[in-house]
């Protein structure tokens, strides 16, 4: 590797970071049902025991998202978390609102055409925002399950309107330094119109809802075959790329382990920020974030394989020639230009990973240090007990 | 209408039954959670109940489809359940077996690679056929879950392996009138690969069963885009179309109430099962069974829009002049051939099947009957009740 | 019918026009090759004369799109041209530039990183504004084949400045009321990234190129499963619809004759169309055309199809009871607002269609009284032995 | 690399062989148009002259596929052309014969309702399985473009049974070692149903034409999200496999260079051959050939691109340790079978084959080789020269 490359490859390791979500630890599963596993999180404890553990092996995953109404139990001490967090070596990353799970919600939450449910969806909103002030995290992260399952059930331009309305109320109780990140997806668990269907409505609905408002793309959240790198490319150009929730799929929202099913794509979407970044001379800030929720890979497991693979994936497009890119790009030059990508693909970087992470004080194979630790162990056998205590008894049935 | 026509849509509605899904008339959901319904059926009384509701108003839905693990507790009576079910006027239809639920199954059923789930799954399944000659009932309907989720977990040619000889043997158990259907689908809950992901391998599949197995087609189990109405066609020319699972979709399998995406997909479906009676003289013996479940519609109402929207279909793809078509293909007559669907499926088939209802004592509006009738607020009531006094509590979380 | 639908019928039927394409009229195929008809038209003169029997027919298609290449040669007088449509009974309607055909442009048009080419298709494009205001036309149709074909080939940031350039330029050319249409695209011919992917690309592109820019909806552009009314009742709601290209599709961009595979979902645009105008209390300014270019139905026959299906379900749409519709969406009444829709869609308006047919002076059934016109087969004859003539002989081989 | 693994590299590099196609050297576009190249080549001589390139600088091309309209002039001498490809360093390999081109085919080939098409088809056919005998190639490879563009317009179930008929006569014309591939493909250029639609199709027609008819796979012919590699498992348990089109895509069958939108795809396939290799002790007997036909990309280049990857990826799927993944499978260990797919994919194999290069002594790099020798710029020369003298003018228009 020549110099330039190999200092290219080490100030992406430096710089690269990823958040993991507390949802990634615990059981989910599909419609049909969970497969439980003994050590899957129980409380937000678990949680946060295991980020650090995924923190403490690859010493790139600091912070952990939050999801309120999963984590947080009516009356528990937003400090409290933050210290519980901080013992185990994490922070308390984006705020995620749960528009979705109470009954209200049946027909929408900021699109519902019940002022009562748009209200109680805000308080919601508000009372997250606040959490994220006290909690010092910068991010609230909305995704809305809105949407109608039938022809004609909803009058979409009416929804379209209370969503603009309740995202510039919720945009003014941002703290100057707040992010607010709107997601969008096209369907499910809405199927017949989902009200912030692709990357356009996210947009128009950031822009409408104030100057602290950016897109948050979910890469499983596409149609399939969507280029995602180039609504990437378009939402840095824009200045409207807030962050990513990163998993894999192959069919919809399968929420798969990053990189599983087709790596080159995200390879493809790093590039296109790291291009951005050399030829603007800075890095866009952009929040990095996971969200996968596979039903039967052992959690912790799951979560080292995707961030050591996004670290992977993030290194090797730090290894693209963007100077020479540019020159093949402007000249016609398909092939060499193609080539460039492809060579920086299969390129293998563990090596550089490995001595970066010995430098770090770091494991050199996180998977198998975490393995030789026999957490998984310890905590199945704990949990496993205090699920029996506590009465918790598993999946249910889906009919 | 030419007195023709009207004799083939008088002809159609005759012969036209569907049999509604149990499972229908419970709550259900999607894995971010299910909205509850006071009037959703509890237990298998109540389904059935339902069930002969929807056949009383209708007419056409005098058999109910059972999931066993849903319907059945332990140790429940098969005659009992049948003599329920003649209370409320319907009779038990087609077994489903439920191999996804259990905890076991978490990778696989019959393609499980440990041997001791798959003799699990078998012994359910024989079940499931004894069950169904209890209960005089003449389709053993599979669906398996079965299949994988990142590349490289499963060996897919063992795990055929195990379901040929899987499903060889559960065919050995059948009575001399049963008949075994399997399913296919491409995906959910398994992302990667599903071991019978599309009718190319049920096909193959039955066909190594033995020679009273067949294929069950879900219109909401296929790739976007796929035509379903081909698939029947071929089906039905090799004689090994067992029935089907009625819904619709946009997306994925969304499970929507039938027709309310595409009515025009369901018609051509119907035309092609008519137009190989017309060329054979004689009408396929299929299974017509809904499987609906979507997360919001009053469960019956729902149930009353999906059966006579059937019903109205299928009388339009009686309006099809079969000769006149068979002339004008041959010829290359496109745009006349392509009319004369059209044509039928535009017709207002409503006056006559209003005629009919009438003919056969039934309530010419279905719908509007069965509201007037009070059902659903008298059950809702009394399920309340019923669900405080069970300790039923709801919708689980996601995470 | 109730007198307020029936009136409503009679409206939409008064006020319903749609422009044909003379690309339409021409032989086209696929990449596979050509099927040739000996009726379909040569020249510009054939192209008018054709679109002059359908609108003689139909009555509702005064104005024809011209796609400059293949309609004006060079030197070719623009007010000849609107003499000839006149002669026919049309009128020259939407200009559309062909930005794709030249060799030059194989790595794009407006997109291209050579700026002499980007000039050249600038100068197209001006050429065609001012043929626009020669023929007092009001709209100039801009679609772009840009993309690229394989990963890192563009620079997509760069070529994105290049087109808001570009069309910021064309901008300053339209007379006070010239609209200039941006048509989006996933995909073909483009296989890797299309410069203007879908309606968010086209909306930004129009809102930066200045406010005589609206978006282009052809609704064979889409990907599978996407849903194409909400977009429209999005870009309706921002002001920002300028018109479509009416198709319909299976698969890709197939350019079938409209509401061939799909009529429901043709159907629930223009509801939102009417919905929307309802709301407003006036009809939004769209320009409704037509773009199909199917392989093999006689060209003036699949014309007539198209429009007349146009024309019947634009009428459905007219139905829909739009107050009624609102209560029920604001009460959640899901089943019932869905049924308004329904039955709006499976009313016969047949016999409505009939007499206004008549009213206007026009033949019941347009496609009959084209077939006993003989025009077909006069054409046919004088165009086949105007081809030999010219030595025209037909479809190249792919490779 | 163990030596183990080092082997097993070797070993694939050795037996890796795959065929170019003749049609890859030519022009082709879209329907749009075509790009023309200079160096693109125009008769049979040229295009094995390329291919011959491709072999002299990879090893691993000695056979070239014939399209027989294309590369067939009438009356010309099949040992002649045999002659002429050996003079390039390579032999016929598999013959396509035409079934779309001539405007006959307008209705379909092998299903045509019309049996003087069907006659004429199925001459064509023997006269290509002559031509296979008398250049002694064992393959003889089936596609068919039939299928209809719109509902009702053709009787599945009777050009099924025409397809059976023909398929049947077919492969009673072959000699003992000629092979009947039969391809499948979901649409284009038939729009709403084609004839062999998938492998379900393809596998049940090839079962009825008789004992050496077998299924060909072409990657780009499947539905967005398909398991391509599932299939390939199942034919080769079936022992249906035949052989495979290689091809890249995103959307349809954009026909793009193999492993440029989605490597890890086509090494997955390349990975389920060599674990069944393993697990039966034989190789399976597969022809790999290419279809590609890219629009943009120099002809010669973009061959080397693909041929390379082709060899690349199959030498990386050499690489899973199939004992060790067999283990991890049976036990559930899904991280850890996932893991040796990825570790394989990942592994840079370029020195592997770079060694293997010089021991067969090719060059090391066969791209940089092919551009130093300056064949391209001498083969445009002479061929634009030739296409003056020959009045051949290039990409006709659309419409």
């Amino acid at each position: 590797m020549k110099d330039q490359s190999l200092s290219q490859v080490v100030k992406a390791l430096d710089e690269f970071q990823i958040e993991t979500p507390s949802w990634g630890y615990a059981d989910t599963g599909t419609r049909f049902g969970k497969f439980l596993q003994d050590a899957a999180a129980i409380d937000i404890e678990d949680k946060l025991a295991d980020a650090g553990q995924v923190n403490h092996f690859t010493g790139i995953c600091p912070n952990v998202a939050v999801h309120v109404l999963w984590d947080f139990k009516k009356g528990q001490n937003a400090k409290e978390v933050a210290k519980i967090a901080r013992r185990y070596g994490v922070k308390i990353g984006a705020i995620n609102p749960n528009l979705f799970q109470d009954q209200e919600y049946k027909y929408g939450s900021f699109g519902n055409p019940d002022p009562k449910v748009r209200q109680q969806a805000l308080k919601h909103v508000y009372d997250c925002i606040e959490l994220g002030k006290e909690l010092d995290s910068e991010l609230v992260s909305l995704w809305f399950a809105d949407g109608s399952n039938y022809p004609g059930q909803s009058n979409i331009r009416e929804r379209k309107a209370y969503f603009e309305q309740c995202l510039k109320k919720a945009h003014q109780k941002l703290s100057k330094k707040q992010i607010l990140l709107v997601e969008y997806k096209p369907f499910e668990p809405a199927f017949y119109h989902t009200d912030i269907a692709d990357w356009g409505m996210s947009y128009l609905f950031s822009k409408k809802a104030g100057p602290q408002a950016r897109v948050l793309v979910d890469t499983g959240h596409h149609y399939v075959a969507q280029n995602i790198e180039q609504i990437v490319a378009w939402l840095l150009d824009e200045n409207m790329l807030g962050g990513f929730h990163f998993n894999d799929r192959r069919y919809a929202d399968d929420d798969l382990t990053m990189g599983s099913v087709d790596p080159y794509q995200a390879f493809r979407v790093f590039h296109e920020i790291q291009y951005f970044a050399f030829e603007k001379g800075r890095a866009p800030k952009i929040a990095y974030m996971i969200d996968q929720s596979h039903n039967d890979k052992a959690k912790i497991e799951a979560m080292l394989q995707t961030v050591t693979t996004a670290q992977e994936l993030y290194a090797k497009a730090a290894l693209v020639d963007h100077k020479q890119l540019s020159v093949y790009q402007r000249r016609g030059q398909q092939v060499d230009a193609e080539e460039l990508l492809r060579r920086a693909f299969f390129t293998d970087v563990a090596p550089y990973i490995k001595t970066w992470r010995k430098k770090n004080g770091l494991p050199v194979d996180p998977l198998q240090a975490y393995r030789q630790s026999g957490y998984e162990a310890r905590v199945a056998k704990e949990r496993k007990a205090r699920r029996i205590e506590l009465g918790i008894s598993g999946g249910s049935s889906y009919a």
